[in-house]
């Protein structure tokens, strides 16, 4: 599957260039299908585009399993990238879910519910800027008509987008019916991070997606020569500017958090003129929501001492998963142990936002299993797992949907 | 005359937007072609198209008495503006000199060399990034090709823009039989600082522009996720950008110099993604030229310790006007005093760029004045200078042209 997998979208640089509705994007979807249908799953696509691969023989069909209180065990990711991704974000999801659906069936395993590999689109929101668009318009997080008239970079529209991928922008929406249909979802996702390289773990359980949120710090000063205004007639607002940069750094470090600022915007930005005006925008991040508040608190009185300002341009306070999930995933991959020995599996939180974020939040039980990175490296081409780490991954979701789709193997 | 240029380009801030070889630019050039006719001069174009109102009775033409050794006093500055720029940079240089002629002639003053008021075309470089493109090309210190070849934020090319003002670009290059008329030329410039705010004093003469350059620092990082790398593991390019920004204050304060980051470029630009790359420009300049270079050897060692590297854009050593010239003219305001008494007159240097240095440079004797600037600010609509030191300022160089141009007054 990854050789198929491994050419689309890639650019020069080995990373990937995989927007959503574009031709890469509709190339993986065609992907998904013929997968899908290699395997006889019953492919389905659901309102947002978002495509479900079920595997259920009956009696009945999926919504009359759900109906009668069986409700399905889902798995799966997403296939889209950030510009100049690497190839594991998403598609080791994806790859493993069907890998671990054919390691269950090799082992003669029958699912006592219906069971569903997941593709969910616009993971990333490369195109349009809204993260997870698939399952936040799925669910109502993101209403539709905000949604079709995000633009893209070129202007083009989100329902522009959906008709030129040959999709219908007025049959797109929440589909409550096919959140029906689901019990529980289970996402695999290669680590963005080192925790499982220094605990030296193939494999953890998460707890929780870190509160995160975006702020923009604004610094006015005064337009001036560079050349000819003395220092202490100065009001330089990237003094003010630099003055964060380092301040959300070494706060960051205090609190235990993480903070970026990863973007900027300088008026007039000539190289001889006296900033008049600096716009930052600050990214934070943590384990812990009051440390997270806190830092900000103390970057706005700083900016605050400078003449600056700041604008909450977002807040995602914790996302918590499904705790007795969580928990019964972890004694499964535990009793499953290494070759037969029980290992210890660790529960981490991640920085990250998910579509399981977004399943959680919308009171799906919702659980995510992370493969290690040795490089730790994410949203780069240097965003890599071993091969055994891999199959590691594909085991240990195969036991767990062993696990909840109530079946037994052998 | 201020009445006729007011409205010309006039933004919503209250500042200037004039560029070179625009509508506005025409309408200036029309304004200085009529101030030259209402007088009786005689108005001759270069081939650059810097505009020279010649009054000269003769006998001979101006070329006969340059040749005969009375080359001409020549007197003016520029109509163009930077973006948003203020009402005085240039436009009071060509006013007050039409002013001082007309004061001379009220006296009944006779010069007994040809004398003009000139009007430099495209100083400020707002349109095509090169100041002093006009008096830059005039004496050959830059090449035609490259000039016609600059382009502005539209595309639009030099040669294309002279020929949509009704100008040939053939015929555009240096000017030596236009070189060959100038004994000596003296620049009115409103101050870009405000030494004369704090001396108490309305006019000043000029020293010598200060050396000054543009170096470009770039600072490497790692393209990585802003929520699930850890600080420990992050190799943020932003940090040694904003080192640079708050070092270069610093170091200019401590070396006696200025420093100005007035511009950066981020890669990828992203808000949730660490900075893989920051470029930022810095623009260093001082009195003394030793202090400077050690300024930027200092930030240059510094970048070197966060893996930065430092890239030369530009340099330009000390710009010295005529001594003997600047002596002369301190003299002459000295002994007309004010009102009788006689005056202290300082003598400033300057950061900023002027044609009056350019022309310097080319080997002609070159002078300027400074009118104080009560609010020390300059490119930007708060720049200013009041109607009393504007008329010191005209009777300023009135005088030094009667004494200049040889004639008598009364």
């Amino acid at each position: 599957m990854w050789a198929d997998l491994q050419p689309v979208g890639r650019v020069r640089s080995g990373g990937y260039r995989r927007f959503a509705w574009t031709a890469e994007d509709a190339t993986l979807r065609q992907w998904f299908a013929a997968e899908a249908r290699r395997r006889g799953l019953d492919l389905v696509e659901d309102r947002v585009g978002n495509q479900w691969a079920w595997w259920w023989d009956g009696p009945g069909s999926v919504d009359d399993a759900a109906r009668a209180g069986r409700k399905g065990v889902v798995i799966g990711s997403h296939l889209d990238s950030v510009p100049d991704g690497g190839a594991f974000d998403g598609p080791l999801g994806v790859v493993s879910s069907f890998a671990a659906l054919d390691a269950l069936r090799g082992d003669g395993y029958e699912p006592t519910v219906p069971l569903a590999v997941a593709n969910f689109a616009d993971e990333e929101g490369a195109r349009f800027g809204i993260a997870c668009a698939g399952s936040r318009v799925l669910t109502g997080q993101l209403a539709v008509d905000r949604a079709l008239a995000l633009t893209d970079a070129d202007g083009v529209s989100m329902a522009q987008a959906l008709r030129s991928a040959g999709r219908d922008p007025g049959a797109f929406g929440p589909d409550p019916e096919t959140l029906a249909r689901v019990g529980c979802f289970v996402e695999l996702h290669v680590e963005q991070g080192r925790a499982l390289v220094d605990l030296g773990t193939p494999v953890a359980v998460a707890s929780d997606i870190w509160p995160h949120g975006r702020w923009r710090f604004d610094f006015p000063g005064e337009a001036n020569h560079a050349g000819t205004t003395r220092l202490e007639d100065r009001r330089d607002a990237m003094l003010g500017y630099a003055d964060l940069v380092l301040g959300a750094r070494h706060l960051a470090t205090q609190r235990g958090c993480v903070a970026t600022v990863g973007k900027v915007h300088v008026t007039p930005g000539g190289v001889n003129a006296i900033p008049s005006h600096v716009t930052g925008w600050l990214d934070a991040r943590g384990a812990d929501e009051d440390q997270v508040l806190a830092l900000v608190e103390d970057l706005d009185a700083r900016a605050g001492e400078l003449g600056g300002s700041v604008t909450r341009e977002s807040w995602t306070p914790t996302t918590r998963f499904d705790a007795d999930l969580a928990a019964r995933l972890r004694g499964v991959l535990e009793r499953a142990g290494d070759a037969g020995h029980p290992v210890s599996v660790p529960v981490l939180g991640t920085g990250a936002g998910h579509d399981a974020g977004i399943l959680a939040t919308a009171g799906l039980p919702t659980a995510m299993l992370f493969v290690r990175n040795p490089t730790g490296v994410s949203h780069s081409p240097a965003e890599h797992a071993e091969a055994a780490d891999c199959h590691a991954g594909v085991a240990a979701l195969a036991a767990c949907v062993a696990d909840l789709a109530g079946g037994e193997a052998r």
